[in-house]
């Protein structure tokens, strides 16, 4: 965490305290709090100094995992279990403790306790700018080193997942189709090559390199066209084929993201076209990666690409269901999305940001192309996280 | 998802509808809106229907996928991407498009969304009671259904994880101790067996059986005797090696939760007798299990048995740190830990209510253990959806 930074960006609240009511599971809370908390509990900034309060059961671990100044246990507000309205007390009880009678929280605080606390006579602001946000995306070198890990072993996976893809053979070329498989079915020793079993391998790859995951996305023909569909049953030759792998390191939290478009066979024309699109994309969206650079310049820079070769584009037809419909990238950290976005209204670029740069084309009759780097914002330009092969070809 | 229980618990709501604004992450909203959408999006209970409103990149997948009455999209409100002020514009608009002007929302709904919304004229109210969490601890057929599939997975794993502890060799005895190795440490194939490996071993069979999983616990030694400690480092002969294993289905995202205790071997005087009390006090409070019994009686059934022998619980002192220092077990469905509660001021159980039974011991001194089975409250009783021996010494 950069002390110096959250200092900064909580210095002029216009309250004593910010609160945070969250377990882990909120990004906000894991990195004020530096604690791996299943259940809610609370985090205070308030004076500089960062409290928290949490059950017994949590206490010992507690003391020895967090990264802040105070921990406390309910026991020490002769808390004992009780209802919600005891709870709340407890909680005024432990702000009052610490000269805090008016507190900010962020918009997605729990409503029960800020309604709970102005009941109690403590004031409860919200922070509309969830300015936790800005802090968490400048991040530290340590973080970089993390993201950084955690992209490595994301490209273990990607080349599980792309020689699983390359060795696989089309139903009705090297071998006969029959009347179960259909012809330019994917077949991976005998049995057709689903989304779910490459799903399934880069999955395993990521865990036997200290990593979990959420959701992976190996969606195939028209399935690819949806940018969230996360893909399912067999995957053909000539079709393109997304991967897109966003894995989380078990260790220290932090997420990287990649993604990559094969094909197996022979993609249509216009696939290699978007390819090539996207490809150029891409570079022209890095090459607009520096400090002082809006995320929607960046955001300009893929879609003026594809608005030269005449793919619709959100900024040339907001209703459009084809063409590039999605933003360019996302700041990621200990959230998968976070700021800063390259997109439409995106801030600006400061070195320290780590984003994704995903540009990409989509058509339900054509397929879906995409391809993903992470990068982080330094001093001069940009560095590449991504150390890993574009090519449409599967090998 | 049983609508008559929605419609009776929602019935006398203070309020013209029920608010949702959350994430797939959140239970509550998968179970209402059926939809496993990964950005926040808003679901309304009003008149007896169910409707959502998300973005327009989640429309297609929403509409395939959700259980709801009806599905709109932003654009339907004229939104295109604007600031925070406008996004609220919008649902306003949109809850007064159902008639509604005033809403409740759960406690750990977002704040500010509650507070925008009253800004706008819309009355919120908290629901202390989070209702939803009682028409969800009452499951369906397809839902113990789908909570039995995770189970099947988690005993493959438990299996998985057993063999890997029976199957180590004990430094110093089966093969000689080294300067690097410490008499006593277990060993897999010439290395320590450390609880990362086994974690790892449970983590990859349950994603070949369709599980994803939060965390995992392998807890040897004095770590087991932290009941949130999930483990790290060589696991050793003669020492109880706590394996609490909760997977989540990713087709159904149900969980299933089971724990078993491992000795390889020979266990101190004092962990036999712990494993045989615990198993006694699981059996007392199987024997509690029954429409109409409370989770406090339940919970009481397990600290009798270890209360008479002597051995400190929460009834008979609130500060304990050793002794059975949690309690007896919990709901579990969409969440892992959900309604109803085994503990003192636990509710009534009624059929369809699955929960895990969880007695355990704990003091850093001895080790930890702990004995979990998940079951489902019938019209007769019980019954046990887990199928896996109870046993001390790994086999």
């Amino acid at each position: 965490m950069n002390r110096t930074r959250l200092d900064d960006h909580l210095a002029d609240l216009d309250a004593d305290g910010y609160l945070l009511d969250a377990s882990q599971e909120d990004a906000n809370q894991l990195y004020l709090s530096g604690f791996t908390g299943p259940d809610p509990f609370l985090t205070l900034y308030a004076d500089g100094e960062v409290h928290l309060l949490v059950s017994g059961l949590e206490y010992g671990r507690a003391q020895t995992e967090a990264t802040a100044d105070t921990v406390e246990r309910h026991a020490d507000y002769d808390y004992e279990y009780g209802g919600r309205e005891e709870r709340t007390d407890m909680y005024a009880a432990f702000l009052r403790d610490k000269g805090v009678e008016s507190v900010s929280m962020p918009p997605r605080g729990p409503v029960g306790t800020a309604d709970a606390l102005r009941e109690r006579g403590i004031d409860v602001a919200v922070d509309a700018d969830d300015r936790l946000q800005a802090v968490r995306a400048v991040k530290t070198d340590e973080e970089i080193d993390a993201i950084r890990d955690a992209q490595k072993a994301n490209e273990a996976a990607m080349r599980a997942a792309e020689e699983l893809i390359a060795g696989a053979d089309v139903a009705g070329e090297d071998v006969p189709a029959d009347g179960d498989v259909e012809r330019g079915v994917l077949l991976h020793e005998g049995e057709p090559l689903t989304s779910e079993r490459v799903t399934e391998e880069i999955e395993v790859t990521l865990l036997r390199h200290g990593c979990a995951l959420d959701e992976t996305i190996v969606a195939g023909g028209a399935q690819a066209a949806d940018p969230h569909d996360r893909g399912s049953g067999p995957l053909r030759a000539n079709e393109a084929i997304i991967v897109d792998i966003f894995p989380r390191s078990k260790a220290t939290k932090y997420n990287a993201d990649m993604t990559r478009t094969f094909c197996v066979g022979e993609p249509s024309e216009t696939l290699r076209e978007w390819y090539d699109l996207t490809e150029r994309a891409l570079e022209a969206a890095l090459d607009a990666v520096e400090p002082g650079a809006t995320g929607e310049e960046v955001h300009a820079a893929a879609c003026e690409v594809y608005e030269e070769a005449g793919e619709p584009t959100f900024r040339t037809d907001p209703e459009t269901e084809t063409g590039f419909i999605h933003s360019t990238g996302h700041g990621i950290g200990l959230d998968v999305h976070e700021s800063p976005r390259l997109a439409s209204g995106g801030e600006e670029l400061e070195p320290g940001h780590v984003i994704t740069v995903e540009p990409g084309l989509y058509d339900p009759a054509v397929g879906g192309v995409r391809i993903e780097d992470l990068v982080v914002v330094t001093e001069g330009g940009y560095e590449n996280l991504t150390d890993y092969p574009i090519r449409f070809a599967a090998e």
